[in-house]
């Protein structure tokens, strides 16, 4: 392990834009070191006025629907046009010892040989609670360090799309055309989280089943009651292979971050985002703290064992657990 | 209101399977009086050696899909063999005062005239997680008072059905055929829940629609891991109309049962439900006291206001906050 900084070389470094000391810093931030958390609240404090400046773009789609390819183009167009890109991941399931998109980062190549785009892969395992917090922090660093747009990945199954929800200002969803959405695994849910569905790998044979997707999506979408902020999700698709459709992907998201700071729904999202985030933070915390407590970790074993076997009643149970910390 | 009624003749009255008393616990256990709460604990209690031998069953469907024609139509097959058959509802959005399924109550007008079932609305309003316990503790009065068959029917949108999921032995899911998933809101978790998904309306001009829907979803769930039980999801068609296919779905129930008790899931499923009930019961109770401590509520106001708007970090205001309970 490398010897940490000091709280003002962690600053002045990611104030900078100087990437190993960004990297660092996340590294700092992934830690479970005690002494590790209070540095990185102290270097999180410190560069908190200089957050909040990028466009936070969340992007989800199942395993084969291109999503990698996708961000290494996206990225390409638009670090083309002289922006700073950041690219995180949230993978609460992976296991993987040197993070999840590690593979992403080795097919993304030329993205992770551009000078303007930084990716950084998922800390690896851990409780989706963690992970949040962790690349919500990484955010705020990278947002510190200049990075004007920030992509957030997720693996596109389980509670993860709704984590990067809560934490971005544009959450697209990619889709593959022909594919039912049973086998995509996509739920209403998330369909209704999107600002944007992108039918990918919209070329050759594959052109007018994506059409026909579009019309489809949109007529879903249309169903759902009109999002909080007064933006209507568009159905766009594109093609990574022949770099078709990606510019006015890229329009649609300016557009929508023109739309929504002016109608104040932008600063309204943020500032919920931020509420959500203490609050989840006090309720994970809260159970932290109960099930560390020694008295009911002594205790819990025989008192589970009776509420499996149905000879206690679970409430009474728990309020016997409660009562257990004086 | 009607004046409580002491523990033994709550107690003595549901095990008697008197109606009347029984109906009168459950307002009891719906009461968030504290001195209600104690009486139902105790109540609970007393009644618990005697639960746990109905069939518990979860049904889900959205709106329009038949789900109080087919609960009728099944609860008088399942009546009609000499069973007797409570029909619970899980719908925390409900805001009507008097229970959320009082439509479905006059509509299900043959079961509810029917000695041998009971049929008793939701509570209604309240957040999910106090439905769901009064559900539960519901539940546990309709077995006490010799109930063999209990439905849990959720409405079919959000959260309610992981809900139901987690305190039903067989969790079943009534589709329209037709119909695309977006359009019925049905989402992959849900499908992934179910142990029989049933097409309704399965007559005169739906036949072929039904029958082709049964082979898409057979070949969907087939795509799904295995269930932890061993149990291979089927799926069937009925027509409450026609009074077709109801028996085939409740041969399906009894051969789960016995699939599950043979290989010991039913046991091990009920265990964890329970334990997830205990926890579950601790995390809202651990917020509960959180956010009414005093010093707690004082300070919220003006913490949550830095926080939105972003001149602190929320980690760091939620610690702020958890430092105050001392």
């Amino acid at each position: 392990m490398k010897p940490r900084l000091s709280v003002e070389a962690y600053t002045e470094g990611i104030l900078a834009g100087v990437r190993p000391v960004l990297s660092r810093a996340i590294t700092l931030i992934e830690s479970t070191l005690p002494s590790d958390r209070i540095l990185a609240q102290q270097v999180l404090e410190n560069i908190l006025p200089h957050t909040g400046r990028s466009i936070r773009m969340g992007i989800t789609g199942v395993p084969g629907v291109g999503k990698s390819t996708f961000i290494e183009i996206f990225g390409e167009l638009i670090t083309a046009q002289q922006k700073k890109l950041a690219v995180l991941a949230i993978d609460p399931t992976s296991q993987r010892s040197h993070g999840s998109i590690l593979g992403d980062k080795t097919r993304m190549e030329q993205l992770a040989h551009n000078p303007l785009a930084y990716i950084r892969p998922s800390p690896s395992g851990g409780a989706l609670g963690g992970v949040t917090q962790k690349t919500r922090e990484t955010l705020l660093l990278c947002e510190a360090a200049g990075f004007e747009v920030i992509i957030v990945e997720t693996v596109g199954v389980g509670q993860s799309e709704t984590a990067v929800k809560g934490m971005v200002d544009f959450f697209l969803l990619l889709m593959l055309a022909g594919a039912g959405d049973e086998l995509q695994g996509i739920k209403k849910g998330i369909m209704e989280m999107a600002d944007a569905v992108v039918i990918t790998k919209a070329d050759a044979q594959n052109k007018t089943a994506a059409q026909q997707a579009v019309i489809e999506y949109q007529n879903a979408l249309h169903l759902f009651p009109m999002a909080a902020n007064g933006w209507l999700p568009r159905v766009l698709t594109c093609s990574a292979l022949q770099n078709e459709g990606l510019q006015d992907i890229w329009n649609l998201i300016v557009s929508h971050d023109q739309h929504t700071k002016a109608n104040g729904f932008h600063q309204k999202n943020r500032q919920l985002q931020n509420l959500e985030w203490m609050h989840g933070f006090i309720r994970q915390k809260l159970a932290e703290d109960f099930y560390e407590n020694e008295a009911v970790k002594k205790s819990l074993p025989s008192i589970e064992k009776s509420v499996q076997a149905g000879e206690q009643l679970p409430t009474r149970a728990a309020q016997l657990l409660l009562d257990l910390r004086a």
